[in-house]
């Protein structure tokens, strides 16, 4: 996973044409949150996802360019996240965030231009050998995932459910498209690299949906319960700021166990779906069921 | 042309499929900006650039879907210049913007939902009979003009530039990228949906570009010189924002001959360029030069 992280870091620092005229502060806007570390859970599942189809790590290679772009729309949906109008955070990885370095003009068009630019560096998969219609596929993907049905239509549930959540169902479907679907995506992506046959696809599509929500009870459970040190925030923001978790909803306990069911559901679904070589994932299912940051 | 407007308003109507889970609030926030009317310059040159290339008005009907994109970006990039961040604008085509109605967060994720679908949009064309490798071509495309490199730069571009513009040259390369390059888009993705060839394509490329700064000049005349309710909007804002403008570095005599000179280039490069019927569309560019609203 370490080995995957690093290649992800590389090809994020060459997403950005040299010879193309981009403006230069807008430049480093982009690059401020893009460059600034994390996880890269997305793209490391979206590599993984394509190895485990073809059973061979040069798969990988060219999934490459669509795990830069689920990682420039994650990025661009935590610096539109971030802004006062939305959640007003100053902090993120222990950074100031976006707006609060380059104002909220810039931040808004770095979000935009980090969106916008998604789309070519998915596009330009053609050149690494992804079949033209594979290719078409994933760009429809992306699209449908990120966007009012998917991610965006998530943020705005959650927004406008801040208040007034009830059930454990509205907070699973909030879920759902906030974390879920571009998780989801991520599978799906590196499944087309890999010429992934229909099968195969739909179970990537019911292994991210639970690996997704496996994530996000763990993120509010490591809120509860984590170490600030190891987390890089501090912890019990969301007691403090009144939000609707699963601990919440569910207990701590009842939180965990739901945890370790969806993590086993999800990993059922990819030993049934005649991959190559699902081990891998597998292993990435188990590191979010133990992370402690 | 108004037949075509037509057309184009109706496909608009059904750019987010029925059977879609988006949040209503959502829906209305992004209809209520796409569906406000405007003269759907870019969806129209789309079409007649199909057409030109084609010989026939069939060819239209393949394009129509990167015409719907293109308007959904345009339309996208309009509730985020609107913004409070950005120009603060409480009106635009004489009803309140985006945000006024619906507040600022969901301005914002109005506009990430429409920049988003609109890569869905222009990526269903394959099922229109766009070859998948026109359509690939046209989705790379449309990402480098509506983004970092085209209108978001340009945007940024603008924004830093407008208290110490000095220079025509630099006020150019600002009308370039914030409205050539979405025009020069418009015409290219028409002549790939007709599958034109490279030659027709970058007289394309350089027709849109003399069209855009004539459209932004002659906008930059009518807001000195035109009728508020013909406009349907007041007049002579940029004096009062101390605008830097053509006619502001010009004189409007001089800027009037730019927008003259700019659309006879563009028509010359029309006439070598072997299409097919390139009439209407030099109607278009001359329509462009003689509107008064």
């Amino acid at each position: 996973m370490q080995l995957q992280r690093e290649k992800v870091e590389a090809a994020l620092q060459s997403v950005f044409p040299m010879d193309w005229a981009i403006p230069g502060t807008l430049s480093e806007a982009m690059n401020y949150s893009l460059l600034a570390g994390g996880k890269r859970l997305r793209p490391i599942l979206v590599l993984a996802a394509a190895e485990a189809v073809a059973g061979q790590e040069t798969a990988a290679d060219r999934a490459m360019l669509f795990a830069c772009a689920v990682e420039m729309i994650h990025t661009y949906s935590l610096i539109h996240d971030d802004l006062p109008a939305m959640d007003n955070d100053d902090f993120r990885r222990g950074r100031q965030t976006n707006h609060k370095v380059f104002g909220e003009a810039m931040a808004i068009l770095a979000g935009d231009g980090l969106l916008t630019h998604a789309f070519h560096v998915a596009a330009q998969a053609a050149s690494r050998g992804v079949p033209a219609e594979r290719v078409l596929a994933v760009v429809g993907e992306l699209s449908r995932y990120a966007g009012p049905t998917g991610m965006v239509g998530g943020q705005v549930d959650d927004m406008l459910g801040e208040q007034g959540l009830t059930s454990l169902e509205q907070l699973e479907n909030i879920h759902l498209h906030k974390t879920s679907d571009l998780i989801a995506f991520s599978l799906r992506a590196g499944g087309h690299a890999a010429e992934a046959d229909d099968k195969q696809l739909h179970a990537y599509g019911l292994f991210g949906r639970n690996v997704g929500l496996a994530f996000q009870i763990q993120d509010d459970i490591l809120d509860l319960t984590g170490n600030e040190a190891k987390l890089g925030k501090p912890v019990k923001s969301d007691e403090r700021q009144e939000k609707v978790t699963y601990p919440y909803l569910l207990g701590l306990d009842e939180s965990r166990k739901r945890v370790a069911e969806l993590t086993r559901e999800a990993n059922e679904t990819l030993l049934q779906a005649g991959l190559a070589k699902p081990e891998p994932l597998i292993g990435i299912a188990e590191y979010l069921l133990n992370r402690d940051h």
